[in-house]
């Protein structure tokens, strides 16, 4: 059984490196912050004589041998970083989980038969630098390192000179770490299990999920000397973009799609907007809808350029096929799930994950556990004690099961 | 006569001062380029053995006796700061032109009756800090110097501790220093001028105008896994409030209506954003008509607030009454622009100035030469040498027939 109380603790302990007045955690991805929260689980990780191994991008990888040689080590874990506005669960819950079985292991003096290992995902939030997911995607092949390296934050600043600055790039080329399987523990970010009281969630597969950068241009100028028919206002575009996609969304059931992201020129009092660039985020279970989803966004990018006098620029800057998970983990998590006791219901993920890109490589599956109002990117996100240590025992008893098959 | 040629080279002298490689200026308020600008004006005006005096918000005033005592001075002047995406005679001309002016008579050894007056005016933009025309605001009595100092930018840094910080916080009180009369040189900033092929603008006044701040507030949530129905998306209330201030703005000959500034929280890629401001910038040459959008604004924000359930708070920041110029300026005008042979046209400022406040106090006018396309708040900007030289020779004809009257 893991220990709920060290578990919380170490929560409460991490959520100080880069934690706000308001009770959120804002640490985002390469930051000192960030540095500061790999350093701590680094330490965690000597103290209970893991094998740490850091790749290119930055993906943390600590070993615990197994028990029978040539076996592919089971992974857990999730990701350190957060959005500017976090919690302080998102991710997190999924690292200090794996850690704590790992440490409860190590009481237990238990020894699995496959080799175990604890994964700290670099940038999976995609809130600094775009697209979200990117060290597991750059390990997974999905986008290559020279790609990653490239993206820029709104200063400017590059992910390979933030990575390098931080001091966490590894020696390993991304990908050549590979692991048998992996669970991911990770709050459901949505309103399901709490309005149906269920304790845990069995994760079915990730819903698809593109994303495009959008530039309109106009013309910066006066607002008080240039008349109304003689301007083109690129903001004016962007706000019949963000109308028509919170439209188009809700005309396809499930499907989300959300403007986020904003960046104005010159965003200034009296001046007209001259550019806007935007991201854009649609979300469904199925790639079907989401290419007529797309194509009406196309549709309506073009109209809104048109009717205002703008120029645009649209492009993909990512896009990930809705995930389906590996049954037999899927299984595991199920036995775990009743063996400890916990009510269960099966569940799509909304939110993006680094299963996702897992998933491509190796059977994978992710466990959820309830947060209040489904709120998350929120620094008011709330996942109880009882409720982490639950979703921690389930990764416990998934992971002994999927060992024992 | 001006010499049109040192105009000329003071004009690009001064726009290396902030210059941006696009051929613009970006010379916030009271930043480290305003300092060096006034620095310069300081030492061009000890060349010519004027008495320079500060004011305690930073406005500078250069003076240069009359033959006969007791006079109130003429003054001319403008302003030295730019937008942010400014371009290389908003403002400065009107600085500039009113020391070739001085230079002109220094020259010619030229004595007026009153003394004369070159004026710098602080923050007229009101991009850095809102808002535009503080300087000569609170000189004027419409802002207190307690309100001014704190109005802060972006990032948080207020008027008052960033003029310390550049060293021009004067001892004079503001609005110690007055003077007879006004004259300001400006850009036009609007179209009309360069359609019809005249060469001066005998600005009659300025439209009232009006600003507010609007802040929209949600709940930030996960793009991915929060239901359309479950959302309360603050950019989504700001796009419809952003579209309706374009339609009532139209609604209303000679109108205008814009959202030129938008502050998004926590502006992520994957958050649905929960508070967003923005400043509302309304203007026409009629109060009646500004008292009606002004209604009509209120009431599209509480419906834009209400349809996506969100709060609102609605501010007022500024308010200026359309300003009616002074006949005899306005008349020294025309006679000087006829001394001086150049075309002309009486015209209505769509920007507002800080003869705006000046006219509160003391007659006032303004002289108003071309801009190409009417663009300004624009690095493209451009006015050409000779009509720059235009403005300064009219500018010096009508101050000395002001004079001898
Ligand atoms: N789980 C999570 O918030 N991931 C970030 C990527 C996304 O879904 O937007
Ligand atoms: N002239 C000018 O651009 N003034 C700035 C204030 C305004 O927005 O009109």
């Amino acid at each position: 059984t893991i220990d709920a109380e060290r578990l919380w603790d170490s929560l409460m302990e991490t959520a100080r490196i880069g934690g706000t007045p308001d009770g959120g955690i804002a640490r985002l991805t390469l930051s000192d912050d960030d540095r500061r929260v790999r350093d701590w689980l680094r330490a965690q990780c000597d103290a209970l004589g893991l094998t740490m191994t850091v790749d290119e991008v930055g993906n943390m990888f600590a070993t615990r041998p197994g028990a029978r040689e040539g076996l592919p080590a089971i992974a857990m874990g999730s990701h350190l970083d957060t959005q500017p506005t976090g919690g302080k669960f998102d991710g997190v819950l999924g690292v200090l989980a794996g850690l704590e079985v790992l440490r409860t292991l190590d009481a237990a003096g238990y020894r699995t038969e496959a080799p175990l290992m604890l994964v700290n995902w670099t940038n999976e939030e995609g809130s600094r630098f775009s697209p979200a997911m990117l060290g597991s995607g750059i390990w997974a092949g999905v986008y290559d390192r020279n790609y990653g390296d490239a993206r820029a934050d709104v200063s400017g600043d590059t992910f390979g000179a933030s990575l390098d600055r931080i001091g966490y790039r590894g020696e390993a080329k991304a990908g050549a770490i590979r692991f048998g399987a992996m669970f991911e523990l990770h709050i459901e970010q949505g309103p399901i299990l709490e309005a149906e009281g269920i304790e845990v969630g069995v994760v079915q597969g990730i819903q698809g999920m593109r994303w495009f950068e959008l530039t309109l241009t106009g013309t910066a100028a006066h607002t008080g000397s240039t008349p109304m028919h003689m301007r083109r206002n690129a903001l004016l575009g962007m706000a019949r973009v963000i109308e028509g996609i919170d439209r188009i969304a809700k005309a396809h059931p499930d499907a989300v799609g959300t403007i986020g992201f904003l960046e104005i020129s010159p965003n200034s009092h009296n001046v007209i907007p001259g550019e806007v660039r935007a991201t854009i985020d649609l979300r469904h279970p199925s790639d079907v809808v989401l290419d007529q989803m797309q194509a009406q966004v196309d549709e309506l990018v073009r109209n809104a350029a048109e009717a205002v006098g703008l120029t645009h620029r649209l492009e993909q800057i990512s896009r990930t096929a809705p995930v389906v998970f590996d049954p037999e983990c899927i299984a595991s998590v199920r036995a775990g799930a009743k063996a400890a006791g916990y009510s269960t219901r099966d569940i799509i993920s909304g939110a993006g994950h680094d299963a996702a890109h897992a998933a491509a490589v190796a059977p994978t599956t992710m466990i959820f556990v309830p947060c209040a109002g489904g709120l998350s990117h929120n620094p008011a996100e709330s996942t109880l004690p009882g409720e982490c240590a639950a979703g921690a025992q389930v990764l416990l008893e998934a992971v002994l099961d999927y060992d024992r098959r």
